[in-house]
C-alpha cells in the first residue's frame, strides 16, 4: 500500500505546463486543419480486434494491445488448448476487442460503417491517442497522440498540394523551419520495372537511400547480396548518382522511365504535385527525393515526409496516397490521402528551440490574498465579476500567511497579486501588486477591470 | 473480411455535427476551469492494476478492463492453474495493467508520484475518457467522458463555495437551468448517531430519499426491515417529514443534532457553503437535501449533484469533499474536493433542449468550385490567401459537375461558394454566392476578406 504508486513504462504523466504546451501545438494544429476544411471526429480506443488484426503486418499484430473479456475469460478456452499454450490462438480465445494501434485503420473502418452518411470527398481529422506494445525507448512511448487528416473519395492531385500546403501552414505557424520531401511509390516501381528488378522494389528504394552513407561500391556489393543481376545494378547507377535541383531530376528520371508507363505515371503525377504546390508560393522547401520509402508497403502513389532543419529528430510528419483505403473492410475504389503530425516529436523540437510563446504558461491573471472570512468574501464577490468579464482570476483558499499566499502565486506564474485587507474592504478598493515589476497601485474593481481589457 | 466492420457495443464513433457539439461543451466547461484557476493534467488511459484494485469495491474490480500481457501471458501461471480456472487470481497473473475506470484515482496516484514538484493547494482539471465492462444500455456506456476539477490540500469551505460557483457559470454558459442539490456527510452520520444507528448510515439515506415517492410508512416498513429499533425510527420521523426553505431545515436539524457534534459540525459546514454561495449573487438554485447520497463510501462532508430542470436526466454534475484522498497511496493528511461534469448527459440535455448556437455547424466559410486546372490553380491561390487571413475555405478537388459540387457546399453547411470561371480568371474576380439567399454578387478577392472580416 504504501508503495510509491508510478505508471506503466511507455506511459507519461502530463503537468500542468506540459499540458499548456501540448495544447499550444495541438490547438495550432486543429486551427489549420478547421481553416483548410477538414472535419473533426472521434472513435473508440477500443476497437474488435478483427478491426485491427492483419492490418499492420505479423509484427504488428504483436504490438497491439488487446483487453482481456470480461467476466470468465476462459469460457471459449479448453484445458487443452490452455496446458497446450498455443498463444496466438488462445489470444483469440481471451480477448475480443484490442487498443487502436493507429487512426488510419479505424477510419478506414469508420468509412466503411458510415458510408451512407457520409458526402464524399470526405475530409476528417481526428487527433487523439494510439497504444503500441513497443519496446520503449527515448522519444517512443506506448501511448503517445497522432494528428490526422485525410481525404477520401478524391484521386485529384489537388488533395496531395493540399496537404502539402497545409503541412507548411503548421510549421510556420509553429515557427518550425521544415524540409519537405516527396516520392513516388509509382517512380520507385517504374524503375524496378525498368531494370528488370519489379520484386525488389523494397531493397532498391533501400539502396538509394543509402548512397550518401556508404558510397556506392557498399550499396552495389548490398544490391548482389539481395540477389540484383550485374546487369540490373549497371542499369541502376544513373539513379543512384542522381543530382541537381527536382526539375533536373524529374527530367533525368522521365528519360530513365521512358518506357514505364507505372513510371511516366509516377513522374507525371510528381510535377504536378511540385509545381501545384510552388505556385501557391509558400515558404517550406519540397524536395523531390527518390529514398523516401515510408510506409511503402501501403502507399501507392505520392509519399510525403517533412523534417525539421533545425533539430536532428527524423520524420515530424508523413503521408501519401493509398489507392484502396478502405478494400481491406470489403469496399473497394475509395482512393484516400493523408497525413499525420507527430505530435510527441513536434513537441521535442519546440522545447529544444524553446518556440512557445510566454504567454501560454500563465496561469490566472490575478490571486486575491485571503485575509479571513469578510474580506475574502468580498475577494470572491470581485473574483466573480472579473471572471463574467473573461478575467481568469482565484483566490487563495485559505487564510493562511501572507508570505505563503505569494510563494504560491509566484509559483504558479500569477502575474499579478489583489489586496483587499480591512482598509480596503472600506474604501472599495482594491491594491492590485505587479508580480514581475513589484510595483503596486490601488484601484477600484471597474479601475482593474479596464486595466486587464484594454 | 467482407462483413460490414462494427465497434465493440458501448461504445462510439462521434461523426463531425456530433464532434461539433462535443467540443462546444468541452470548449466551455475548459473555458471556465481556466477562468477558475484549475490547471490542465493528463494521465495515461493505461494505468497498473495495482494502482486501480481495491479503489472501487469488489463490483468495481470486475468492470476494470484489464490488459493482457505482451509476450507469453501464460508464464506466470501453471497448468494447474490454468485448468483451475480461478479467474481473479489468473488475472492477476495474465495482466498487469488496466484501463482507467474514473479521473480521481488516477489524479490521487498523480498526486502522490508528484508530490514534490506541485505547489500545495493544488487545482487541477483533466478531461479525458473513462472506461467501465458495465451492460451498456440507453445513456451508459463502456468508454466515455469525465470532466473533473478538484482541489487538494486545502480544507477551506471556499473551496466548495468555489465549485459551487463553477457548476453554476458551466451551466448559465452552456443555457442548462439547474437545481443543486448540497448535503453534508457529517449531517447524514449525526442523524444515524442520534438516533442510536450509526451503523446504519446507508439505509436511513436511501430512505430519506425514498419518502416522497413511496409515502412515510412504507419508507418505516423498510427501515423494520433492516433491523432498525422502533425507538429508532420514531426519532427518525421529524428528520424524514422535514420541510421548507434551507434555513428552515437548518435549523430543524440544528435542534435534532444538538448532542452531535459530527452533526453539528457537518450543520456549520453546510451553513457556510450554502451562505458564502448565496452572497455572491449566482441564478442557480441550490437545496439542501438530506436525500442525496452520491459516493456515500468515499465522501467524508459536503456532497454536491446538480440535475437539468428541464429534463429528466438524473445528474448531470456531481462532487464532494473527501478527506483522505491520497490515503490510499501513503500519503495521508491531503484533503480533497471536486466535481465532475456527465459530459455525456449533459449532450443529452443539450439536443433535448436544442441549445447549441447555429455557427458551430458551419464547416468552411467558403468553398470554391472546381472548373480545371488553370481556374482550380488561381482559386487555390485565393483559397491559400484567405486562409492567411483566418478565413476558412476550401476548393473542391475534382473538376466534377456544377451539382456535385454545390450538393457538396449545401450538404456541408458551406454558406458561400466561390465561383472562377473563365471570364472571372481574365477578370481577377470572383463571383460569390450567399448559399442560403441564393443571391451572388462580383468581387474581388481584397472585397471578399473585407466582407468575411467586418
Amino acid at each position: 500500500m504504501a508503495q510509491k504508486p508510478s505508471i506503466p513504462k511507455g506511459t507519461r504523466d502530463f503537468s500542468p505546463i506540459e499540458m499548456a504546451r501540448r495544447n499550444y501545438i495541438f490547438d495550432t494544429i486543429k486551427r489549420s486543419f478547421k481553416l483548410f476544411g477538414y472535419k473533426h471526429i472521434e472513435t473508440p480506443a477500443v476497437e474488435n480486434l478483427s478491426t485491427l488484426m492483419g492490418k499492420y503486418g505479423e509484427e504488428g499484430d504483436k504490438l497491439l494491445f488487446k483487453i482481456l473479456n470480461s467476466g470468465d475469460f476462459l469460457k471459449n478456452a479448453s484445458d487443452e488448448e490452455l496446458t497446450e499454450r498455443a498463444l496466438p490462438k488462445l489470444t483469440n480465445k481471451l480477448c475480443e476487442k484490442g487498443l487502436r494501434y493507429d487512426l488510419t485503420v479505424p477510419f478506414a473502418r469508420f468509412v466503411v460503417q458510415h458510408r451512407n452518411e457520409l458526402q464524399m470527398p470526405f475530409k476528417r481529422f481526428q487527433i487523439q491517442p494510439v497504444w503500441r506494445a513497443d519496446r520503449p525507448q527515448k522519444g517512443r512511448y506506448r501511448e503517445f497522440y497522432q494528428c490526422d487528416a485525410d481525404v477520401v473519395g478524391s484521386d485529384s492531385l489537388n488533395n496531395e498540394i493540399e496537404l502539402l500546403s497545409l503541412i507548411d501552414t503548421v510549421f510556420s505557424d509553429l515557427g518550425i523551419r521544415i524540409l519537405i520531401k516527396v516520392n513516388n511509390r509509382k517512380i520507385l516501381a517504374g524503375i524496378a520495372e525498368t531494370i528488370g528488378e519489379s520484386e525488389k522494389i523494397v531493397d532498391i528504394t533501400v539502396a538509394i537511400d543509402k548512397i550518401d552513407k556508404i558510397g556506392i561500391e557498399n550499396v552495389n556489393s548490398e544490391l548482389r547480396e539481395k540477389g540484383l543481376s550485374e546487369n540490373a545494378i549497371g542499369k541502376l547507377r544513373p539513379i543512384l548518382e542522381m543530382q541537381g535541383s527536382n526539375d533536373e531530376k524529374l527530367n533525368l528520371m522521365a528519360e530513365f522511365l521512358k518506357d514505364s508507363e507505372t513510371g511516366m505515371k509516377g513522374i507525371e503525377e510528381m510535377r504536378t504535385v511540385l509545381d501545384g504546390f510552388d505556385r501557391l508560393g509558400h515558404e517550406s522547401i519540397v524536395e523531390a527525393d527518390l529514398s523516401l520509402a515510408r510506409g511503402l508497403n501501403y502507399y501507392t502513389g505520392t509519399i510525403i515526409e517533412a523534417k525539421a532543419r533545425d533539430v536532428e529528430i527524423g520524420s515530424i510528419t508523413g503521408g501519401g496516397r493509398y489507392d484502396n483505403l478502405t478494400g481491406v473492410f470489403g469496399v473497394s475504389g475509395l482512393s484516400g490521402v493523408g497525413i499525420s503530425f507527430g505530435a510527441d516529436r513536434i513537441y521535442d523540437v519546440m522545447n529544444q528551440l524553446d518556440l512557445y510563446p510566454s504567454s501560454i504558461t500563465e496561469s490566472v491573471k490575478i490571486l486575491f490574498v485571503n485575509f479571513g472570512d469578510s474580506e475574502a468574501l468580498q475577494s470572491m464577490k470581485y473574483v466573480r465579476i472579473l471572471r463574467s468579464a473573461g478575467i481568469s482570476a482565484e483566490i487563495y483558499p485559505d487564510s493562511a500567511k501572507m508570505k505563503k499566499q505569494m510563494t504560491y502565486a509566484d509559483s504558479e506564474n500569477i502575474p499579478y497579486v489583489g489586496i483587499v485587507g480591512e482598509t480596503e474592504l472600506n474604501d472599495g478598493t482594491i491594491v492590485v501588486k505587479n508580480m514581475i515589476e513589484g510595483k503596486q497601485e490601488t484601484l477600484t474593481l471597474q479601475e482593474l477591470i479596464d486595466k486587464f481589457t484594454v
